[in-house]
């Protein structure tokens, strides 16, 4: 492993994916709110009669933000001199003026409300295949108690990727929740495997001394079955992590009867130095308070993580073009930047990405 | 009208004009204050016999700041090392030195007060004419009663002439003071004319119903012939807004029995980003506490407007040299706009205006 | 003296010069800090056995920052994934991997502790002698008693020179505390004298009035013999000030029976545009409160002369290039300026200096 093999952290977005633009319940109809992604500022706003939007947030007459207006009734009203743009960004209204010039008009970008989640397209609307959209199925199944959060981390996203990548950092970051015996997570063995549209990463640890979280929320007496699967897609991860009493089936698919914590992790960019981190954690044991147990330990968790990146974050702004040197760890990480550095590629050829 | 037609927020100053620099009074004789305008740190003083001057803001020897110095005598002494300058930025005095180099001076500005106004030239000092200074002959008539104000506004100097110049916003940024019902506003015909060194706008509502601004200061007890005259000079804008008694006479001439509100804003640029706003409010019913009352509704109105300017120009820095789309309103603004133009065109060309 | 002989603002480092980097004192055995020194970020730490260190603060894999981390017997810890380095910066540990890649260091500054101050070099190592380190014995001779800062200073590391080689200031900045009588100060002949390695300034004030410092310090009752010795070296200043009564011999090299301030001024650039100023104060005269009475006269000083640089940096960033006028109290800091031009044109044209 040389310093050759290691990775300089990117300076560019991906277009052409579906993005968490953020959270269903965050708009509630007649509302609106200012989001920035991938550097273009856009109005996330709900029609009266509840339908979604994401239009840039500048008005076409005289750039006021249109996030400082209203929506009224199916369109927002910019609060300058009270133009009115509907869902597709075209100008409806102009106060005293019968004539809509075609030119005004704002830009617009495909919204889709799906399992509690925003999805923006950024890229060329004539790729946006709604077909495409990632589910969440976790999100609508009664079975499974969740609850999300929306982090603004002021770091690159490619950062908070290698972050959730890699688990090696458990031990030193969260020595407290969910960290345990730095020799545990050291000995096992991390599987990285390329998927037709991703990457999988995944850890046992049989047998083994179950975490302090774990005890709490399912009860365990003795040892247990651990497993980690860490799944990356363009651009979100999924992390299942959970544990069965030893012996019983866990690796043979049967889990139902012990601890399972289902975290969504949409990786959104702002800027090219900073990105809404959209995460929840859902769970199977929904009885008491164990869901909210466990998202308040998984909320102080992330935090600590998300102070690492930005610190990181402060050291590579000053040389981003920088060599970093890779260690045995960052398999699973550096399967998923090479991955997405095909991406890349490709988008910037012009050809879809052959997997 | 096409998007072609639409303005560019200019990213440039007129030089050869009279700005006005600040208020007289801001001045006391021995007293100095820093300022900057077109980019261009300075320190305003008044010397002890009352002259006022206005100077390059930094030591010729080291840089210090000479507003951070004293007004002594008929000069300004570096707190540094003691240098002393003249009104006209020769240095006067070095400690313990008896010849003073001939380049031992700083930039000096032309600065005089004329009707309460500090007016400045940045430009080339050969065309600066004394002359040519504006006059506003209601700050030093006593039948007019006026107060003023300094805004500091984060946004370009243009983007307070728009505003200015266009009132169709005023029922969407001040519904509760001057706004009044959106339809009056649209359907009043505005009337543009090109002046000989400026624009001029032109608005009637003869038989409306007074504003309640207007009712409280005037009592009017029944409908009213309004009218809202603004006109643009470089680099300021008076503008007379009133109502008398309906059928009295308003629109040919007499209106003192009426209501006059006399608004003077002085335009002057900070930086490309930020303006100076000197404005003062004078009124024609200077009884009990009126002039108080019509001053106080607009500095409320006045901090909305900034803070539409301050939203604005965070968009328009994004993209600044992007396309705004015109509409029907904006026929003075637009006007406003071309003869700025042709200010700046003659300026670069180093000709004179023809206007 | 014509503008032309005036110095311009440099914007430059001179890298091969011991540095001071800090005070022993600050880094307590097990303890490390973050510190930037000629805009290079660096962890500073001691080990347990109490070896001090100065690395690159900036992971080789993941460009964490180390000073974040825990010094862990003679190594530094990284808080991300748990990587040591030596005090040689070389990666001494990496967790769950044998075989530790000869890419895996991160960038080594020559550290080294003398006379309670710690010296780095941040030039060609190669070039580094540790003999060349310059001594300060008053900081080891029990006969001096001392007191130390570090001031954070928002200007440019030359501006700071100036101010400590031209003490014509004192009686403008510093009247309440050392300035004195500016006559005085400005009849006062000054003698400046190039030397091997630096530049000396030396004045003599006999028979004059003692300033109120000197008296409630050593309590003098008449006239003293005053002299003002500053010798700059690169990078650092000594000022040695003091009195003796009237005609006691100060002149003549007896001095011990008078008040003597012995003060080292080191100046580390930390960026273009900021300063670290670590300076002590030693004084003869060690009983009571007498040196903390000198110290704390001498830290309200210094900070009126903060004030001043952060004010002159401000205008010089707007105009870095810009030509300045000398006058003729310059005599000390124009021949330093010079001199400093001499090391940084030796150092580009990668030749020793000859002096
Ligand atoms: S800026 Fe939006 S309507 Fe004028
Ligand atoms: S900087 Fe103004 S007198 Fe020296
Ligand atoms: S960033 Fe330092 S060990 Fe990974």
């Amino acid at each position: 492993m040389s310093a050759q093999s290691g990775p300089r952290v990117g300076s560019s977005f991906l277009y052409d994916v579906w993005y968490v633009a953020g959270w269903g319940h965050e708009l509630q109809p007649g509302c609106r709110t200012s989001r920035t992604i991938l550097g273009q500022p856009l109005v996330l706003f709900r029609t009266e009669r509840g339908d979604v939007s994401a239009l840039e947030d500048r008005c076409c007459h005289r750039a006021m933000p249109l996030s400082e207006g209203t929506v009224v009734g199916e369109s927002i009203r910019c609060p300058y001199h009270g133009l009115e743009f509907g869902t597709n960004g075209a100008c409806v209204h102009i106060p005293a003026q019968d004539k809509i010039p075609s030119t005004a008009r704002v830009r617009h970008f495909p919204l889709v409300e799906k399992d509690a989640l925003l999805w923006i397209w950024m890229g060329d609307a004539n790729k946006a295949d709604i077909a495409t959209i990632p589910d969440h199925p976790y999100h609508r199944d009664p079975a499974w108690a969740w609850r999300s959060a929306h982090y603004d981390v002021q770091g690159n996203w490619q950062l908070l990727v290698d972050n959730l990548m890699d688990l090696s950092h458990l031990p030193y970051i969260h020595p407290l929740t969910i960290g345990g015996d730095p020799e545990l997570h050291f000995k096992t063995p991390t599987i990285s495997t390329r998927l037709p549209n991703g990457v999988r990463v995944e850890r046992k640890m049989p047998s083994s001394v179950p975490p302090p979280t774990y005890v709490a929320a399912a009860g365990f007496k003795g040892l247990v079955d651990r497993w980690q699967e860490i799944e990356f897609q363009p651009v979100f991860i999924r992390i299942h992590t959970g544990a069965c009493d030893e012996g019983t089936g866990a690796y043979d698919g049967d889990r139902s009867h012990g601890l399972s914590m289902l975290g969504f992790h949409g990786i959104t960019p702002e800027t090219e130095t900073t990105t809404h981190y959209f995460w929840s954690m859902a769970t199977n044991i929904i009885r008491d308070d164990i869901p909210d147990l466990v998202f308040e330990q998984t909320a102080r968790t992330f935090k600590e993580d998300q102070a690492v990146l930005e610190m990181q974050q402060r050291r590579i702004a000053l040389e981003p073009g920088r060599q970093l040197v890779d260690i045995a760890s960052d398999v699973g990480g550096r399967q998923t930047r090479q991955f997405i550095q095909r991406l890349f590629r490709a988008e910037q050829e012009g050809e879809a990405v052959v997997a």
